[in-house]
C-alpha cells in the first residue's frame, strides 16, 4: 500500500509521538511505533507504560493497512528527508520510504508486538485547553523530583462541580490554580509530574475532552489522544497548613523582586539550600546573601501593608524565584508571623494562582 | 579605588576569558583571574596551562592597582548585573560591585597567587586576521580528539617565506589551508587543536600579530593577547600520501552532497564505521548504506570527469560530510584507482583548501 503525505505534518506529528516512545527499552516491544492508516489519514501510536499517544493526521491512503517501526529509527529517516512530499510504500516485511532523489527502506515489524493502546471515544468531561494547560504549568514546579519522593511528584486534579484545581507540592512548598469552571467530571486524581510536561507539548487552542478510567485519565485535544496513568496514593491535606493572617505583605512585580533574589543568591552557599535573607522594613525590602566568596545584597522599594512595622525571614532562593515565575505583573507576598511558618505569594493580575513557601529555619 | 566600567564591555570580556580560566582546578591558583588596572583601562587575565589569554577595555580608573578573584564566580555577579554602568571599588580585602540596587562584595585573592603570565609587546609576524581564522577553521575538524593521539591532536603550522599553511591529520583524514601570504616568520610549529578553538574565539576583522617563543606562540589581535603552548613533536610527512592522478572525479555542490551522504547514512551502522557506499558511472552517483534496520540510497546526477567509466568507494559518513563542510559551493571529489588509495576533496571557489579522506578496506 502506498500513502502519500506532505513530509511537514508527518515531521511535526512524529516529533511529538517520539518523545514519549522510549529508544531504548528492556521491553522492545516500547520502542515500536505503530502505524494504522486509514481512508482518509495515518494514526501514530506509542507508549512508555506513563503516558500512552495517538496522533492522527491527514495522508492520501488507498485503503487500511496496520504496521509498526523501530520509532527513533522513523523518526531520523522523516527528519532528513529532503523533499516537502514523502511517499511511503507498505509491503510485508518493509517499508519503503520516497522524498526526492532519497529512498530508505525500514524493516517492518509485526503490528502485534507493539504495545496494545486503547484509546476512549466516551469523554464525559470538557475543559478550554489553553486555561487547563496554564492551570498545570502555572504549578507544575512544585511537584517533587526524587524518587523518593513518591506522591509529591504528582500534581493533584481536584475536579468537582464549581471548579477545577490543579495543585502541586513538594513538602516544602506549594503550588496550585483554579479553574473556575468544572470539567464535568467529579473526582480527585494525581498525574504524574512528568506525564503532565507531556500533556502540555500537546495542548494548544480549542478545547480538551476528559474521560476517567480505571487507573487513567483519557485526553482527547485536536488530532492527539492520551492515556495518562494516574498515581494512586493520598495527596496530603494542605488546605489547613495555607496561613490566613499576615502580619506583614509587600506588592511589586514578581519579575523585577525574581531577578533581585537570583542575582542576589550567586553569593549563597549551594551547600546551604541557597540561603537568601528578606528583611522588610519602612516600604524598603533588602536582599542580602552571604558564602565563601562574598556577600551580596539588594534594597529594593516597596508597597509594605500590614499591622508590624518590620520582619525578617531567611528562604531558599530557588524556591522563592519559582514561586514568582507564573506571575506576569504585580504580586504580593505575605508573611505569617511566625519564623517558619509559610509564606504566600498571590497574583494581583490573576486571583487563579496561589503560591506557599516554607522559610528557611534559622535558629 | 573605584572604576567605573560599561556592564556591556566588562561582560562581553570576561565571558572570552572566562572559558579559558578553569572552575575547577587541581591548583587553586588557576582558577584565579588576575585583574590589572591602569589609568586608562582594565585587563583581566587568566590561563589554563595550554592558553594563557588577557583582555583590556577601556574603564574610567583614577590609578593603577593589581588584584585577583575568583574567575568563575566574578563572571556570574558580572553576567546578573541589573544596570548598564557597573562600579568595581578595590579595598585591601575585597572587591565591591555595585550596579543599580544590587551591590555584592567578593573576596579578593593575592595577585601573587594567580598564575604569572607575560605577554610579549615584540611581534614579528602578522596575518589578517580573518584569513587566518578562516585557514584554522577549515582545518580543525581533520586533528585527532583520543588522548593517545598525541600529534595528531594538533593543527600544524607551515610558515615560510611564501605562504602560511595549517594542516591537520588524524590519519585516516587530512585537511589543509593554504595562505599565499607569508606572516614573516618562517617556522613549522604545533598548536593543540583545543586552543586553536579558543584563539578562533578572539579573531575578527583587523590584523593579527604573531611571536614566536621558546615553546609558545604568541597572539595579539585587537583587546586580546594570547600564548598558545606548542607541541613538541615530529608530524607525519603527509604530502607524500596525497594522490595526484585521479581516473574519476566529480563535481557538485558541497552542501547537496553532504546532506544526501547524511542522510543516507542514517541507516549505517555506527559499530561498522558509519560506512556509506559511493558508485559513480555514466554521470550518476549512486549513494548506499545498509544496517539492522533497513537500507537506504539516493541517485543523484553528478559531472564526472576522468579516465575510467565507474568506480565504487566505501567511506566512513562521517568523514566526507567533515570534508564537505569547509566548501560553501561547488567542490570536486576526486578518486584514486586503488580501494583504499586515498580521495580528494577540492573547493572549486577557493583554491586554498584541500582535504584527503582515506575509503574504508572492503574486502
Amino acid at each position: 500500500m502506498k500513502v502519500l503525505v506532505p513530509k511537514k505534518s508527518l515531521a511535526e506529528t512524529l516529533a511529538r509521538v517520539e518523545r514519549i516512545v522510549p529508544s531504548r527499552s528492556s521491553n522492545p516491544g516500547l520502542s515500536l511505533l505503530r502505524i494504522d492508516v486509514n481512508d482518509d489519514g495515518m494514526e501514530l501510536s506509542g507508549s512508555n507504560m506513563d503516558v500512552d499517544i495517538r496522533a492522527r493526521f491527514a495522508a492520501d491512503a488507498p485503503g487500511r493497512g496496520s504496521y509498526a517501526v523501530v520509532g527513533h529509527v522513523f523518526s531520523q529517516v522523516v527528519r532528513a528527508l529532503p523533499a516537502d512530499e514523502v511517499t511511503l510504500e507498505f509491503s510485508e516485511d518493509d517499508l519503503q520510504i520516497r522524498s526526492g532523489t532519497y529512498s530508505t527502506k525500514l524493516q517492518l515489524m509485526s503490528p502485534a508486538s507493539a504495545p496494545v493502546l486503547n484509546f476512549t471515544t466516551q469523554h464525559e468531561g470538557v475543559l478550554d485547553a489553553a486555561r487547563f494547560a496554564r492551570a498545570l504549568s502555572a504549578v507544575k514546579y512544585a511537584a517533587a523530583v526524587a524518587d523518593f519522593q513518591a506522591v509529591f511528584r504528582g500534581v493533584k486534579l481536584e475536579m468537582s462541580d464549581a471548579r477545577t484545581r490543579a495543585v502541586a507540592t513538594d513538602g516544602f512548598r506549594l503550588a496550585y490554580y483554579d479553574l473556575a469552571e468544572s470539567s464535568g467530571i467529579e473526582a480527585d486524581i494525581i498525574v504524574p509530574a512528568r506525564s503532565v510536561d507531556e500533556l502540555l507539548r500537546v495542548l494548544g487552542d480549542g478545547e480538551v475532552k476528559l474521560a476517567l478510567e480505571p487507573g487513567q485519565l483519557s485526553v482527547e485535544h485536536g488530532n492527539y489522544a492520551l492515556n495518562l496513568k494516574l498515581m494512586e496514593a493520598a495527596f496530603p491535606d494542605y488546605e489547613r497548613v495555607i496561613p490566613k493572617n499576615f502580619p506583614v505583605s509587600i506588592t511589586l512585580d514578581a519579575t523585577y523582586l525574581s531577578e533581585a533574589v537570583a542575582r542576589v543568591a550567586l553569593m549563597a552557599d549551594k551547600t546551604a539550600n541557597n540561603r537568601v535573607d528578606l528583611f522588610i522594613k519602612d516600604g524598603e525590602l533588602q536582599i542580602t546573601a552571604e558564602g565563601s566568596f562574598g556577600r551580596s545584597q539588594e534594597a529594593i522599594s516597596v508597597m509594605q501593608e500590614g499591622t508590624d512595622s518590620e520582619i525578617g525571614l531567611a528562604y531558599n532562593s530557588k524556591y522563592l524565584v519559582d514561586a514568582l515565575t507564573p506571575v506576569a505583573g504585580d504580586m504580593r507576598l505575605s508573611f505569617s508571623g511566625s519564623n517558619s511558618a509559610p509564606s504566600v505569594v498571590t497574583d494581583l493580575g490573576d486571583s487563579s494562582y496561589l503560591a506557599m513557601v516554607v522559610p528557611l529555619r534559622t535558629s
